[in-house]
């Protein structure tokens, strides 16, 4: 990985006072350049070729680079090129997909809002485990063989597309049953975990180094394609019956029953704490866990996101909860740039060392 | 019951200049405490213990007391702290639950926004059906005997926490069938009623005293646990079938469409109408009817909650009702305080008793 | 169909200073009146008798006239009237049921928002479709007999009020079954149409001849009675199975994946240019596109409602993506007066025309 003290040498050479907000056009970017620019940065966006007219179109953004690809971000002239404007990148779910977490890690030399060190943490199956495990999250019971079955499992394929061919099977003969079915006969590779039934949430987190407050910043639902069309007619299924999938084509916003905000913010403030134990300086800035919420009011844990999330994108004009926070509309993308802002404040008063702190 | 005068008498010592806007930390409390500052006035939160971080972490109190518990509000001394303060309670779900309508009716000298007589209409299933009945709204049929069935109900039993193991029968067969499944044998108390098919509303109104006007300031759909779960994922169950459940935990906004405001209006209309005759003054500030809309495009009235609701938390910013009457944020929260403030004003302008209307 | 050059030659003779933006009570009329009154104009609300409480209780109407019935509106009288007051009317749905096409294309000389030409291009099915296959859009697959049916179908009756006794089939077999419960034979009109499951969008468009910019102003999702209250039991029904309906009673907030928004943009531009070709100069002010995401991330189209939907009611305060384009809450009620207010300073301006290019 990039040492610490090669990007901070990089980001010793920007000129302050032209700090430019840059993202890839994708997945939460018009919130992050409208956020920019609320902040009073100069932003860029980064666009595959074609999808250029979406950015174009909302007017959001100062400069507008295209590439046939997005790994070519990582090409040394369009680094350097990046460098020079003194570009800070603000990394989302799309960003870390195309670029790939090991490259990142490996070959980006542009400062990254927030700590890179995360992306291995999130990206690895076990070290995301180990990480809601010591943050005492409960998280879904996994099952090592279909005979131990003695609950509601879902049953995942690795490399299933948006969860397509995911089944549920509440007992080891109901599982043969599915498996037979499918003329899968077990052999392939799967995993069995506890399928918690309850109401689904998916609470955005910010946590500042700076202030050293967590945020509790909004909180959505995914809507998801073809599950959400299918549970509205699943009674009248008789001769079809649909593959299930769940691949995310939207948001819906929520909020929670405001007894159970304790538990939503112990959930983040503890998942902060093992982060600093685990990877210091630990998690920095947005991050998301997809909760479910059971019958008995507890939160179980799935998985968590340590980025800006695509629910927030429902919240560009501020959530319910930002909005008890701040006194103007308050997203996600605003509150990174707020950070950064914060930073080059304090840095202004002589503290040294804050834009170090929340950004690798 | 304290007799209203006892409460105005106490109400008559106070400093109109320095009253306190205090509610308990739960259900609505942050939207209070926030509405409160809006409009100008001190607030402060009665937190049980363990739960004070929630209200600091999103700064919206200006004093925090925390009690061991809930009843200790009731303790003279803690009501004559409050009384010192010149604080007037917010009741919310939470509020009457925990210290109980009828030692808040006896027991609490502190002055509360609203008409505390509501707490026996509301929580009276008989008093609250003899209400809704004279303001003319259609309720669910209600079944002496399952022989009687002959539509769908819902198998209710009392103090089932958050409905579990309520069930659905079409017919007097089904019922017996299910009944013997659960091994109850038909012979426990349950309720049997109409269960009407259709989408959730739950209208947010607010009744005025002062300026005598209806306002409907938003509406939401409960969230719930487990049945909002399980209903996605009905059709891929086989051998395991959860029992169902509907506990809230959350909130969903959603509009009705524009041509149904007017029976929404006219139900809110007709609640307030019916409660002056058997409860004057009636029903004074926030109320929610809990209703379903069947493709008839009719409301049936399930319930009324004579109080600010928790649905009113996805309005903490406004909504697009109440944004229509006012030219700025206006949760249900805020138009508390600004009744009081109203009151205060016209207290200020020679207008004697205006006060007394909304508190007792 | 009454002549353009009618049309713009009472337009002519109207006081520009004195415009006043009219509208029937029902649909999305507190929006469009709202919106009128923030651009600056004078407004009008036409109500049934008995409705016009809804309009003067959210007081958003600066002048309210009552008909017995809608069609009252087009008697050359009323209309007088309106013209007298400078009115322009905004077409909403509502307003085309209750009026009717045919008789607001050739009785209504009262200037409109929009197009009127494109009344018949929406009403009549078959015209409908030629336009959304001309742009370019995905549709349902239509097929001529059962037998034919090798996928999920659904199968419409025509003038079934809210789609009721609609119903599923997947096989030939199935559609025969299910026909000969109904006691229907299969000798009555139907259609069958290709079932897609998937995730609901309703994306609100606003085209603006003046700007020739296209924009996404918001997205909604139907709440449909009885199916979205049927959805959450399904699965608890034993004996009894009501019959599916999808009446329209409210709508939902979403938001769409962010890099699904390149497809939806161009959705709404081949519509315009289609519109352009087929009926000049086209698609004017706001449309929505009815749509399902499928699990492949493809939108497939519905439906075109070429006006102002009440998906657009819950974002009277403006929603994620006008807030984007808007430093201020852009409601498509108000965007269309905005339009109307460019026109006129166009006007002003010395630049011939721009209120014609808006007006039919």
């Amino acid at each position: 990985m990039i040492s610490r003290r090669e990007i901070h040498q990089i980001l010793k050479g920007y000129a302050r006072e032209r700090i430019t907000v840059a993202t890839i056009g994708s997945h939460t970017a018009l919130q992050i350049l409208k956020g920019a620019r609320d902040e009073g940065f100069k932003n860029l966006v980064i666009c595959k070729k074609g999808t250029e007219e979406v950015y174009r179109q909302f007017g959001v953004a100062d400069e507008l680079l295209t590439v046939e690809n997005f790994t070519q971000v990582l090409e040394t002239e369009f680094q350097e090129g990046l460098i020079k404007r003194n570009a800070i990148l603000i990394p989302h779910g799309s960003f870390v997909e195309y670029l790939s977490p090991a490259r990142i890690e490996n070959e980006l030399k542009v400062p990254i809002f927030g700590n890179r060190a995360v992306l291995n943490w999130e990206s690895d199956r076990e070290k995301e485990r180990e990480w809601l495990v010591r943050a005492d999250l409960r998280l879904p019971r996994e099952f090592k063989s279909p005979a131990e079955i003695d609950l509601l499992v879902i049953v995942k394929f690795p490399g299933a597309k948006g969860g397509k061919g995911y089944f549920l099977a509440g007992s080891p003969e109901e599982f043969e049953r599915k498996i037979r079915k499918m003329k899968l006969r077990g052999k392939e590779k799967f995993t069995l975990q506890e399928y918690v039934i309850g109401t689904r949430f998916y609470p955005h987190y910010f946590y500042s180094p700076l202030t050293e407050r967590l945020e509790l910043l909004s909180i959505d639902i995914r809507y998801e394609s073809n599950i959400d069309g299918l549970a509205r007619l699943s009674s009248l299924l008789e001769d079809l019956h649909p593959v299930l999938s769940f691949v995310v084509t939207g948001n819906l916003p929520v909020v929670v029953r405001e007894s159970l905000l304790q538990q939503v913010l112990g959930m983040g403030l503890r998942v902060v704490k093992a982060s600093q134990e685990l990877f210091s300086p630990g998690l920095t800035g947005p991050f998301c866990i997809e909760t479910v919420c059971t019958e008995d009011l507890e939160f179980v844990a799935f998985e968590i996101s340590a980025r800006i999330v695509a629910g927030t994108n429902l919240y560009i004009n501020g959530s319910p909860y930002s909005q008890l926070l701040y006194h103007e509309p308050m997203s996600t993308g605003r509150r990174i740039s707020r950070e950064i802002k914060i930073a080059l404040k304090q840095g202004q008063q002589g503290q040294q060392g804050s834009l170090d702190k929340i950004i690798f």
